[in-house]
């Protein structure tokens, strides 16, 4: 018995049956005489129709409003799941982000959490109700509604586990752990019993999709475990922990991809001091996160200066480097949308040299061109042509040992 | 120049395109120097998609939550409006019930205005914004979200355009005014240009379907004129206005139909003292709006009891009834959703007699028979069966020289 958070992502509440059957796993678990706290996405694909909807009556929808729009997804999940609940006799009471108190700062779209006033939710727990909070969403200190960018719920969850103490925190997905590699595209990808809060942030900002990156880096920060595992089934899935709880040690624990990224080069930058925070300051202002960044130089003080951001940003930033192109008096503004990242993880890298080498000669054998490149401790990235991805995929998860036996 | 307030309905917003054409209309009387505070329904049709929802995951769902669900819709098409004027230039921002401070109280499902925190509205109109406000919904003192019943949004409108003092509460809707009858059930129906806040109070009541008829209250009470009109013509519309203002004086101004009523009897109710409260408390208790009420005496100080309830209401209410029945010892609980409301309207009718048998007549000779009968001052009601409401409507509109001259 314990205070348990369980969150259930978009696919697991995708129709009304989906969220009956979440319903009985929430009641099972309160049954057992725990705690909970729910917290849910909105339905699969909700988001998407809704952020389409916007598109096509604005160009760059205002993004204080359009955190109104998506704001409605999360909230009939919550208010269909205490419905459900209610209906089943289970004391159960929906909270949207302003009513949970989960304040953030003001940055639309991506916002972060700055405090959660967990009096109301402690209080409600305490009475041994079931508090179903509309994840995704918070409210700024005026009152605007906030978004906490894609996968958001995620980090709802793992931040009011955290404020509340909560033993674990449950991540309830349409996978049943964390895998060597995408199973779509690699049939060999195995699941991962055991994995560290630093693998995970290396995987989860490559594109695994399971987990949103901040949510891993907030579970890191306060040491919450999290348990990513499947609502379909009973199994247990995959534990997110700190390094030293004795897991498998292998060179490379996962082969990630990414296919949303884009690439902009801006041309023949004059290559003088204080030119790279005009590039990438007025992108940093508007909230979009740029991921890799490479400077090759030319002759005559020159230099090409590409980077990397995710799609949906892509014409936004487009539109700033133009304009920047023009002040810096930079030749040209080149963009990529059919890019994607290819990356190696494990913490076993830290000891083992190599890694690069292997990753590049087998791209190579392939005849997949590398068009950029970045590393840190515990993992390789490469940037390939988009419509390599699987074969990338494969190779690398054959070439690294991580091939489960048939 | 003034301040305007502008409230449309789900069908002036059922769609992107339509809300775009909302959007230039605003903006038209913006740049016409006037502030504009705008109130909107929910697309056509999705209140209904969402309580349809709630229905198949629960019988009865929890008011409270079911509430959290239904204000998306609002919040929905605040947000497509607000993000469409911003893409158009004007200083557009979107309000939820809670943000602009309108304060209900707890009655979930059909709460009622306890007061507008003009202010946060009155800076945003300083600044020359247009303020978007999600119709139907506020927050109770708790911060819980309540909405204000079906329509609920013309009331929103009015009771903010009353707390703002605005010179006019346009009323943008799918017909271009208030008509003598349903024009899709009677051909011969006329636009009616003035009418008094008591007819139409007694028409809204009777479903006239155009006002919600706690709106119209308030507009009499706070003498806020309403301007009824088309959003997708420049015609005017239908004023309502006190009665003073000089307007056409026949007998009776309009014939109204109601489908959406359910009848319940109890039978053999032993006729004491005391008895009608048990009845009815427990029913009131739930929020359930009981209508006609007619008693008719048995022999051996026994009663029937009938009464007329929303057709939504009705299993609620029968369920209610079953267990007084028990308690009070009445025989049986008879319910019957196959009626109709049909009455004639007309402050003339208070210096005219006659009006009650030229109605009951024209019925007679139709052969429509009547099951229960109410009036008031300006009014005539009478409960037919449901199939024979079209036909009820026409020959009363015929009967009362309502018909337009061909």
């Amino acid at each position: 018995m314990g205070l348990i958070v369980q969150k259930f992502g978009g696919t697991s509440v995708a129709d009304l049956e989906r969220i009956r059957y979440v319903a009985k796993r929430v009641g099972k678990t309160y049954d057992q005489g725990n705690d909970v706290i729910v917290i849910l996405s909105a339905m699969a694909g909700v988001t998407d129709r809704l952020i389409d909807m916007a598109a096509q009556i604005a160009e760059s929808p205002e993004k204080r409003e359009l955190d109104v729009l998506l704001a409605t997804g999360e909230q009939t999940t919550a208010a269909l799941l205490a419905i459900t609940l209610k209906d089943m006799n289970y004391p159960a009471i929906s909270m949207l982000g302003h009513q949970a108190k989960l304040v953030t700062d003001c940055t639309f779209g991506n916002a972060r959490i700055l405090e959660i006033g967990a009096g109301t939710i402690i209080d409600l727990i305490e009475k041994r109700n079931i508090v179903v909070v509309a994840g995704f969403q918070g409210c700024d200190i005026n009152g605007n509604i906030t978004t906490l960018g894609r996968g958001g719920s995620d980090t709802s969850a793992v931040a009011i586990a955290s404020a509340l103490k909560a033993d674990i925190c449950e991540i309830y997905t349409d996978v049943d752990g964390i895998y060597t590699a995408d199973p779509n595209i690699c049939k060999k990808a195995r699941k991962i019993n055991t994995i560290s809060y630093d693998e995970m942030l290396n995987m989860a900002s490559l594109g695994a999709k399971v987990l949103q990156i901040r949510s891993v880096g907030f579970a890191k920060k306060y040491n919450v475990p999290i348990h990513v595992r499947s609502s379909f089934s009973e199994e247990e899935g995959t534990m997110v922990v700190s390094e030293d709880s004795g897991m498998e040690q292998l060179v490379v624990s996962a082969v990630t991809h990414d296919k949303n990224q884009a690439r902009i080069t801006l041309r023949k930058v004059h290559d003088q001091p204080g030119v790279a925070a005009k590039i990438f300051s007025p992108i940093a202002e508007t909230g979009i996160v740029v991921d890799m960044i490479i400077q090759n130089t030319r002759a005559e003080g020159q230099t090409d200066l590409t980077f990397t951001v995710p799609k949906e940003d892509f014409s936004a930033a487009m539109e700033i480097e133009r304009k920047v192109a023009g002040k810096i008096g930079a030749e040209d503004v080149l963009g990529d949308k059919n890019i994607a990242k290819v990356s190696v993880v494990g913490v076993g890298m830290k000891n083992h040299s190599g890694v690069a080498s292997i990753m590049f000669n087998t791209l190579a054998r392939e005849n997949i061109n590398i068009m950029m490149i970045s590393t840190s401790e515990i993992r390789i990235s490469c940037v390939i042509e988009e419509k390599y991805t699987e074969l990338a995929v494969r190779v690398l998860h054959t070439a690294f040992g991580l091939d489960k036996e048939d």
